[in-house]
């Protein structure tokens, strides 16, 4: 298996790109970890310690943070992040890892990988935190602000043998993220979905409200990518405020502060779960190839992590599974 | 000044609605509360305490929590909370208060009082909370899933208006709901919205994230009802299991018991700072008379607010502010 990393992409690259390629190389010696970048960069990383699996493939451009997603993708055409793309798609490795801008990363996937046949859109589907630290794959969240019904049916599909083919889930339960639990509740686009979801080959339990996510009340959640936005920015906007106030009310005083340092590690371990960070690599499904969008500040072992996901992703067959399931759709 | 309080609608009704007009009577002897249903009900609980400030109008229906509101409306032509509607399109209140079924109250404002010339949608409006405990009045949140961008403007010149004319603002800032604080960033609605926002008669400060929400970035926010409400549910849902994982950690031992206890009267204090039912009663704007939703679990005390700020409203003539506003707009 060759997974390729943009090694350029995020706030720790290429350090962090490099001492992740490190680490999985050594720990799946069936892979092989091919580092997209500047040479001149990667190389001196590397000094003395590259196994047989880990590769470099020199670029002599980078896409920043800052840049204008499509315009940069155009453009910089030998940029890291574009070549690990034309890798993805002329299938020199089976799938590719980027910490990056996201925008260019789904510009990448859609206009140099390319969609899969019948897919309209493809969805960026990070997992949300849930109570249990499980969590919930949530699509899309970012790729297209808009949506039509259809393209919520799609990405019900997509995220359903994700979870499956990735996750081991059975039969993931799929929601539709709503304001309210009724079948009519909603918005034209969730009105129109919600028959079609109950159609579709996937296990809809209808209605989603954003204030029962955390309790995972379904495996997948299915939104337009500017609710789920809204959400998910909800989500963590009270949560930060929380844990400020808490901070505060902590570090008052003497004998708050000796409060504090009682349930600090309960606290502790429960803001880890919350922190969607922590879920891994988001995929980007419906493009013809594994892509994988790493959170930007990846450190070395989230890098690592991305790969398990990708490894576990590419032995199951999940790309080609969804390009099953959508043709046999559109039949 | 007479204001009208639907005394049949909410949970505590009409108990609490009772109580909350004899202290309003109470309080401002140049206002006559009209309590509105079944004076079988009504009656008994005024017993020898009826100040000549508070009258009864007798209504034979009631519209249920579970009725479906438009249907509820047009058939229950005799229910307290379309006695109330119609005593406001009548003029022979000033002002109309219940705490009953939201959608039914929506639909009163609707079809029984009827829209100020040139609106084309009614908006809710609650405040949200903020940390500093101020608020942001948030609109539309609820009446209507779906808005054009002309309904976002609109929106936003009936909050700046209620800001000003209730709440004393001098030039509140108005912010647009959105994934990103960039000018181009959102979906159709939003991207639309943005530059019809530039244009209008408001102190228009662009782009807010729903993160930042509860740090009041701007006096008014408007959005369409469907983003707004998964704004509000997401905030309730992660404040909520929140406190429940802190209640958890902080009832595990006794020295977490003790822990607890310190920091209680602080952290309580946040969250009744947090409880956006705390921020008094949601006015009905764009609707041809003074309409305000009370929270179902109102008790007296939240309906001698809601006519507190009815009373507000009225001395300082919102509806027609809003009257001239929106026919200056439309010439």
């Amino acid at each position: 298996m060759r997974i390729a990393i943009d090694a350029m992409g995020g706030d720790h690259a290429p350090a962090a790109q490099v001492e992740g390629a490190l680490l999985a190389a050594a720990e799946w010696s069936d892979t092989t970890v091919v580092l997209v970048g500047d040479s001149a960069r990667i190389e001196p990383l590397l000094q003395g310690r590259k196994p047989a699996n880990v590769e470099v493939r020199h670029a002599s451009e980078i896409i920043e943070a800052e840049d204008e997603p499509v315009k940069a993708v155009r453009r910089k055409k030998d940029a890291s992040m574009v070549i690990a793309g034309r890798m993805v798609k002329d299938r020199e490795v089976d799938a590719m890892i980027s910490a990056g801008n996201t925008g260019a990363l789904m510009t990448t996937g859609l206009l140099v990988v390319g969609r899969i046949k019948g897919i309209e859109r493809p969805a960026l589907a990070p997992m949300l935190p849930s109570l249990d630290g499980e969590g919930v794959l949530a699509l899309d969240l970012g790729a297209n602000m808009d949506a039509t019904p259809e393209q919520l049916v799609q990405y019900a599909i997509m995220g359903s043998i994700y979870r499956s083919k990735v996750h081991g889930l059975k039969e993931p339960r799929v929601g539709l993220l709503n304001v309210g639990t009724e079948a009519m509740k909603g918005n034209e686009l969730t009105k129109a979905a919600y028959p079609l979801l109950e159609q579709a080959p996937v296990r809809f339990v209808g209605n989603i409200e954003s204030r029962d996510i955390l309790k995972k009340p379904c495996d997948v959640i299915v939104c337009d990518g500017f609710a789920g936005n809204i959400m998910l920015k909800s989500l963590e906007g009270a949560a930060s405020v929380i844990f400020s106030v808490l901070k505060t009310e902590f570090t008052r005083t003497w004998y708050t502060k000796l409060a504090a340092a009682v349930v600090k590690k309960g606290i502790g371990q429960f803001r880890k779960k919350m922190d969607y960070n922590e879920h891994g690599a988001a995929p980007l499904l419906g493009v013809d190839g594994l892509v994988l969008k790493s959170h930007g500040s990846s450190n070395a072992l989230a890098i690592k992590n991305a790969v398990r996901q990708a490894r576990i992703a590419v032995s199951n067959e999940l790309v080609s599974s969804i390009r099953v399931e959508i043709s046999n759709g559109s039949e």
